[in-house]
């Protein structure tokens, strides 16, 4: 029998043992794979997977730059297997995966912040080569460094193709009879889909992960959405112990990818076979096979989920971000709005707002302590769009984006919070007391709002540089040097910012 | 001794009789003067009032088109009159005093539909002749049909000056020590004010009442504000005597003119010696006073009065447009939100919106079965600020206010309220079921959003004409004839609305 692993890992890489191994019955539900690693400061017993024509898998992450051994038992093969093999040091842009950091924030595993700016292409994946490359391209090119999109194919307006492939074994009902003004007749229920739900089709993950991957080179978190109602194949509408095998099979496969996040559902309240409480069902088996704590949440339509369940690390939120605030006080995570309307002119509210709106968004959510997030609806007479399909960005916004991203870069680090609001100011500054105090830091944003000037008050015992930004125009002036109450001249246009620092 | 009156009036126009009087003691205080009114179908008794100069009045506004005669009598004279006088029909733009009209909206005594769209010039009146002149020409050539402003004056920050008169008999304390820097320290407690609180200064009530005249022949409703905060004179410090003093002189001044509304208080919360209870004592003098029934209410900064109370007509709101319908269902009158933040770059929150969100504001207040308010406040090197002085408009949103006037105007009386709400859509329908059935009448609006296109349901039965609106831009475009469901296109901006009505 052949066997393969991999010898010499960077921390925080992926190791991949595979083996070939039994086909007799199914692979998927009848044999099991296991590995246990160890080094002088880890040790962890992991789950593998069967990927199909023969060959059994098990991967890891490790997070030391150590001599690891290791042994892989199970049914899915008559011997057992061991070995070893050397963790390097991890490359120039790998921090390892991302946590929640002071509370309400990010960094990676090594310390270095992480600031989200994300995006959503929900089924980017399961597009062509072509599009698939160009989305890539796009990415590159962009300052996003998340990206939600979903494992299960998505049945929607604009979205009536067929993916690229399915992620189980069988056949689809037929997506031809399907048109812009019948779509919203069927979903999870409509007859004629031929499912094995106990076969998986390697291919389809195998796929996912070569665009986890390629995310990964580009330093983009792969935010992968688990769960989601717009279907007419019948993935929404598989029963628990299917969604369990399912779960087990993508935590097993995945979980080794530095850059995964897990979101348990899109839309969550839309799903209508599951109820709140079956959630933490699922979690449960994401939390107990995913060995390395991968950031989790669950993203809502209307009705939030209650992020203060422990499960959850952070809130994955649709609304517009005005009550970060709330939001942070109410559950005490981080707050990433994954979705707060969509640049683009669609006919739907969702996606149909301006790139200064949305721009007005980010800066509202950032300066609020928390995550905004990016999505594209453009029209486009072969619908592909941004917002599903990937492709190519043809908005206003990024490129403010990516400013407002360096200016979020260029805080002192640990993210930002709300110091003192007034109604006609948000006053921004660094999450730490101590570093707040130490920079003296300031981010003032003034929104819609167009003032002549603003009077800052600060102490007169430091002198602060004050910079006039102006986050649309992606211009950083630099209005002086000022100490205790000072004025600041403004020039009367929306979305102006102060940024104030010790000298 | 001399007497004088109005031989012929029209009809909600204002009859003024006059004579000499006693000028032993203090004619404010220790002489009245009233008279009873009797015509075929009407007759009343109201309070007249001393004008200086040893003359007292008595106005009168008839609401017949019959012969009035009347008497007078009071210890303002040691004889009484009579005298009759004969009502014609009201002139061409005379169409009474505006009330209260379907529960939410207003019309004119006679019937004609009046849509409050409003402006705030708080002592614009109280300027040079110079500058009264060019607010008035100004107002002729706006859509305002209402201004509010204060008798007292005014202030605050760019309100240092003096008025051209005070209400009362006595001198200011010394206004040259105001400056940008100190203001805030100035207040109605300031020592320096030498008032006698028992004796008006009449020239100061007649100007006013040239202004409430001059406003009227431009068909402009003097929504006068009683009292404020804004005050370094102590004229917001009276106690309740001087008070209700106060209230029946300027009630017997200017009630008979057909186009005053009552504002008992500009931010009624702000002023520090009257308690919420206090303005019902208040409100009791008005009522009592003022023999027409004057459109009543009261205004808030930050927390509304309870404007269930009975004697409120109808809500005069300080916020942003989007709870008009909670407010509509909860106080159960008009909502007219005269302050929604003003046109302008002050430095101030409220002072520095652009004219595309003031715009779209006074659309979210009409779409929504309300009424906005206008107000601009440019930065001006001379401190004439159109809020608080009148002058010239400077702004942007005027005209686009006017277009809106228009396109209610060409509303089925009775107003607007909303018939169907999704999040992205507000769909408007006139507020009476019998004209909304048969004039098929919807207003559509968009807000910030931007569709390329909307579905329209309505019935097969009849045929609808549809217009896009460019609410910004001011056009107005015939869309074609439909039935059913149909599709309209529209341009991707924001600001847009549809028009459908019954062909």
């Amino acid at each position: 029998m052949k066997i393969n692993y991999t010898k010499n890992v960077e921390k925080w890489g992926l190791f991949e043992f595979s083996a070939e191994g039994r086909i007799d019955g199914n692979p998927f539900t009848e044999r099991a794979i296991t590995a246990r690693f160890e080094s002088r400061s880890e040790c962890r017993t992991v789950s593998g997977f069967y990927d199909g024509e023969g060959v059994y898998k098990v991967r890891f992450m490790p997070s030391f730059e150590e001599v690891y051994k290791f042994t892989v038992e199970g049914s899915f093969s008559y011997s057992g297997y061991c070995g070893e093999f050397t963790v390097l040091p991890p490359s120039e842009n790998n921090h390892g995966q991302v946590r929640v950091h002071n509370k309400f924030h990010f960094c990676y595993a090594d310390g270095t912040p992480y600031y989200p700016i994300g995006t959503t292409c929900y089924v980017w994946e399961l597009q062509s080569d072509e599009l698939i490359e160009k989305t890539l391209e796009s990415l590159k090119n962009s300052p996003f460094n998340k990206i939600r999109f979903c494992i299960f194919p998505k049945h929607y307006d604009y979205n009536f193709g067929e993916p690229r492939s399915y992620p189980y074994d069988g056949t689809p009902m037929d997506g031809s009879i399907i048109t812009k003004d019948n779509f919203w007749n069927y979903n999870a229920h409509s007859e004629g889909n031929r499912w094995d739900f106990e076969r998986f089709c390697p291919k389809h993950f195998q796929h996912i992960e070569y665009c986890i991957s390629e995310l990964q080179k580009l330093n983009i978190e792969a935010d992968i959405i688990l769960f989601h109602p717009y279907d007419r194949w019948g993935f929404s509408d598989m029963n628990s112990q299917q969604n369990a095998l399912y779960l087990k099979y993508v935590t097993a496969r995945f979980s080794a990818y530095r850059n995964v996040w897990w979101s348990l559902a899109n839309e969550y309240d839309l799903i209508k076979n599951k109820k709140p409480d079956d959630w933490d069902e699922y979690a449960k088996i994401i939390t107990e096979c995913d060995p390395y704590g991968h950031l989790t949440s669950i993203h809502n339509c209307v009705d939030f989920y209650d992020h203060k369940k422990p499960w959850i690390t952070h809130c994955s939120i649709q609304r517009s971000p005005e009550c970060t605030g709330d939001w942070r006080n109410i559950y005490g995570k981080p707050v990433v709005i994954d979705e707060m309307a969509y640049e683009g002119d669609l006919q739907y509210g969702w996606g149909n707002i301006s790139a200064r709106e949305l721009v007005r968004r980010f800066w509202e959510a950032a300066c609020r302590g928390g995550y905004g997030g990016h999505g594209e609806t453009y029209l486009d007479e072969n619908d592909v769009i941004w917002w599903s399909h990937g492709g190519v960005l043809k908005g206003e916004s990024p490129s403010r984006i990516a400013f407002l991203k360096k200016v979020l870069e260029d805080t002192p680090a640990g993210g930002l919070r709300v110091k003192a609001m007034s109604w006609d100011e948000i006053c921004a500054v660094p999450e730490n007391e101590r570093i707040a105090v130490e920079t003296g830091y300031h981010l003032f944003y003034y929104n819609i709002m167009r003032p002549s000037f603003r009077d800052i008050y600060l102490d007169n015992d430091n002198t602060y540089c004050a910079e006039v930004i102006d986050t649309w125009n992606m211009t950083i002036e630099n209005a002086g040097h000022f100490k205790g109450r000072f004025r600041i001249a403004l020039p009367r246009r929306e979305f102006m910012a102060v940024r104030v620092r010790k000298l």
